[in-house]
């Protein structure tokens, strides 16, 4: 038995627990981890030197698999690199087993290097937070190892997932002896948490069958999510009941007749078209909508009834009109819901005359700001808000979209894809941080088989440069960079644009291109400056190929700026 | 007034309470705490996009003024990006202000976008964390913004100083209107915490000096400090009393006879030779020390009396032979000693040889390991060792140093520089870490016109890149870059050498220059890959100029593994 046989044993139970990829940052405390995880054959391993960077990688890999990844950090500050993407898992719902090592208790504040207060330090951002012993010979310290890293396991697994926190202390030596075989005890105890699943009683549906016959008005808002099947159902609760269904880019859900504008045609000032909108009822499901708007639309025109469907126990109360929380999964509630009402519409035949009315008004104001945008932006300058339409139109079915904060992820949801390209939409909505962006991307890049396009702005892009620090970078990653020298969204929004330190302070611009650092990282870079080029690039750049690839579109801020406010203006009246 | 009256005037208490330099990281949430700080005609501002950067820049600035740097951010992630320069600061007590905007508590985990839980965000790495009420219109409300900014400034001066956060909820609007006027109440209230100087009583002294003449082989031990005043007094007692006095590269005490090459003789394996040097009391003060070898050294020759020198209430005790802790100024409780013993000796005659003898012991290893450890780099193979020799030999009087963590203030220490030089040193060595060492460099240089070196290795360096990425850096910053292609300490230390994992998962190889990081930048860029054209370049690269400029020395990291494996070798056996 090696000395540190029951830290080498972690590697094992992550290996029986499915924990199958471990991102390692190099240092001497976590030596003993880092050996056993890149020894253990069933688990994928990556050195990455930035924390992190290192951290929204592996959130990045656990956001397409749906699987724990480990995070592995060296004593010291390296662990509060993490704590981004930490955040981030922990609003997300990200499943990650984040294991710092550390010296043991009696050396901390002791002026020895790299040792700051470990216990605790993502504080409520990670689901449970564990210390190990510094001695692992004992057994019950062995014990102690086995149960907790099986109960770090289960916890990021259980409904909502999210991020554990084990800080591990250990004791000199790191390395094992040049005798020392590094052996994973087969044996090592496994436990598992049986899965348990949430169900309404009759009574529930009962009532909510009364409220919902009651209200005429009656709509669907899909949050951030990223269950497939999702739509399928809402699809046909939308057809079959004449039910308007409003999903972000986010949210993952596309059908034929899904409202997807809303964010565009809900920023008019019209009060009364807002007024024929409004609810009676809304369903809510998914964690947040990017669409502002909405959120004020929903406040202003209040639900008498706002039924939440999340199995995430916090109250959480966005439009602050929430009067039912329904903690089962969507799929679960939205397929009942079907069965139950279309079984009820089979034997009380069809009256649906008032949803389809209403119905209608939501499909109308769809179409048309559909168009009127498409119109728009057709017409419009060479800009960030037009780039994007023409990236969104170009992209390759079945790819994976990583959207970046700030204006990327605006701007895509105010152009919307098309029902038919099957792409699935990633962004780190939990904090909305910039901070982790392009690494996350490069996660679920080395994740997949599928195109992954990273769209992001160069403030996003830079801050983050560190993701393409390592030798990983696979062939199906697409970074669009839009590039307008600076943070952009600063002329954009309203307030900084009329102040003396909109430029230095704000937008903060910087001239930088990404020539260089994809050349020194190895990645084929493309540059556009005018639409004619970027449409000529376009298909190329998003060929399938063994080769990572940035395409930087150079536009002007303060044109782009200038687009944005016609089409706003354009919309003010809408309808 | 301004709608966030309350929120300007902490820029007129900064002012007022000498907190004259802001750094402030981009964002809409903090925009009332940007635009005061900037506007205000006392206070000095940079805009720094990357958080982590900017936290350390701004440590690099109070590390020179020692005066209290205001860092600045918007809600979200933002602040956790802040969190390695504030442990950083924690722990080498450097003043920062730490003003993290946020969301008003009510709308915490409630899926709006930039919003964590930012209360005691930065745990026990603060020396107190305030939050703000949201509103700021009741004047309970202004009284407690003010006398929090008074509490929180003071405290960060106050000793030990430290960091100190203080989170800002703010609601909308953000942005002043068209026809609102930033304007600094200067009746804002400032409350002085009026500094207080602790004595020790006779009595102590009294015993301390029983103690001092019972033993005969007396020792000083100088840890992590920059008080500049230090050295005179500790040269006079080593010069009176013959008592050796050791000094790390980081303590900046220096002298012709102190002791500075202790870290190369005692990794000796000559018992003989260490238990000549065997103390029976040692004082100590300052922070860490570098030396392991010294640690081990005073941890197996165990003193009978150890006395510690410090105003930090803590109870630190690196070498485990603490008896004595002695909570006043290191300054007052020297001269007081100084000017007692002198007294002393002068109405009682001298009676010093013991003292004389094991003084003398000290000094002729510290002679004798000078010379041998110049005579095997100046026969020994272009490496990383040699590099710095050349680089250390080479620096300007009165420069500043910042020595970046892992081998580069190690092989510095090793070296040690002339008495003569008048160099003053820092280095992160709070957590040792090496996501900030750049930045910290930069701000170093941002607040004094001495020419600032900031020594590094290309992981430190590429880790915190970001730290070039602003449109501040001085002309008066160097950095010499030495660049061995990834984490070559594992190639050095006993342990990662022998396990498969080496290059992948330990020296994580990378093969980045600097040379593109520099050209995007603007900082001139030189490159040198031997002897020669290292002595050439040095003078040149060292000579005042208005340009930031980088040397990278490519060495090979096997040939300084080697060589360093060779000095090891020489000096296991040293006297």
């Amino acid at each position: 038995m090696a000395i540190l046989q029951a830290i080498h044993n972690i590697a094992e139970i992550c290996a029986q627990k499915n924990v199958k990829t471990a991102i390692l940052c190099p240092g001497s405390r976590s030596a003993a981890l880092t050996i056993s995880m890149a020894r253990h054959p069933e688990i994928k391993t990556y050195s990455i030197s930035d924390e992190r960077s290192a951290g929204f990688i592996g959130l990045g890999i656990a956001q397409v698999t749906k699987e724990t990844v480990a995070l592995i950090c060296t004593s010291g500050t390296a662990s509060y690199n993490f704590a981004p993407a930490v955040a981030e898992a922990f609003f997300q719902e990200i499943p990650l087993l984040v294991l710092t090592a550390d010296r043991p208790p009696e050396w901390i504040h002791q002026y020895d290097g790299q040792t700051i207060y470990q216990e605790n330090i993502f504080g409520k951002h990670v689901k449970k937070s564990f210390s190990l012993p510094a001695d692992y010979n004992h057994a019950d310290a062995v014990w102690q190892v086995e149960r907790v890293v099986n109960e770090a396991i289960n916890l990021s697994q259980s409904f909502p997932k999210g991020p554990v926190h084990i800080n591990v202390p250990i004791r000199e030596p790191f390395y094992p002896t040049e005798h020392e075989v590094v052996r994973f005890d087969k044996q090592v105890r496994i436990i598992e948490n049986a899965s348990t699943v949430k169900k309404l009683p009759n009574e529930f549906f009962e009532k909510f069958y009364e409220i919902w016959q009651s209200c005429e008005r009656k709509l669907i808002i899909v949050g951030q999510q990223q269950e497939s099947q999702l739509s399928k159902v809402l699809k046909n609760i939308s057809d079959e009941f004449s039910i308007p269904v409003l999903s972000d880019i986010i949210s993952n859900v596309s059908f034929e007749n899904v409202i997807s504008a809303h964010d565009v045609f809900l920023s008019s000032k019209n009060e009364n078209f807002l007024e024929s909108l409004a609810p009676d009822l809304i369903v809510t499901c998914g964690k947040s909508v990017i669409s502002k708007n909405l959120k004020q639309f929903i406040r202003k025109y209040r639900p008498r009834y706002h039924f939440h469907i999340q199995e995430n126990p916090e109250l959480i109360d966005p439009f602050q009109t929430l009067t039912h929380k329904v903690e089962v999964s969507e799929q679960y509630f939205f397929e009942t819901v079907f069965g139950d009402l279309d079984l009820m519409k089979f034997k009380e035949g069809d009256d649906e005359d008032q949803n389809d009315a209403y119905f209608a008004l939501w499909k109308a104001a769809n179409q048309k700001s559909v168009l009127k945008l498409d119109n728009f932006l057709l017409n419009s300058l060479y800009s960030e808000f037009k780039t994007v339409k023409n990236v969104l139109d170009k992209t390759p079915e079945n790819s994976i979209f990583h959207l970046g904060n700030s204006m990327s992820v605006r701007y895509a949801n105010l152009i919307g894809l098309s029902a038919s390209t099957n792409i699935e939409i990633f962004a780190n909505r939990g904090t909305s941080g910039i901070d982790g962006t392009l690494s996350s991307a490069v996660g679920n890049a080395l994740s997949t088989n599928r195109l992954v396009i990273c769209l992001i702005g160069d403030v996003s892009f830079f801050y983050d440069r560190n993701a393409f620090w390592n030798t990983y970078l696979p062939g199906n990653l697409r970074v669009v960079l839009i590039n307008n020298q600076g943070g952009n969204i600063f002329r954009i929004i309203d307030g900084p644009n009329r102040q003396a330190e909109l430029k230095d302070y704000f937008v903060t611009e910087q001239n930088y291109t990404a020539k260089l650092t994809c050349e020194e990282a190895g990645v084929e870079y493309m540059q556009v400056s005018n639409e004619q080029e970027l449409e000529k690039s376009l298909e190329s750049f998003f060929k399938p190929d063994n080769q990572a690839k940035l395409l930087e579109l150079i536009v002007d801020g303060e044109i782009s700026a200038e687009v944005f406010r016609e089409y706003k203006k354009l919309f003010a009246h809408f309808v």
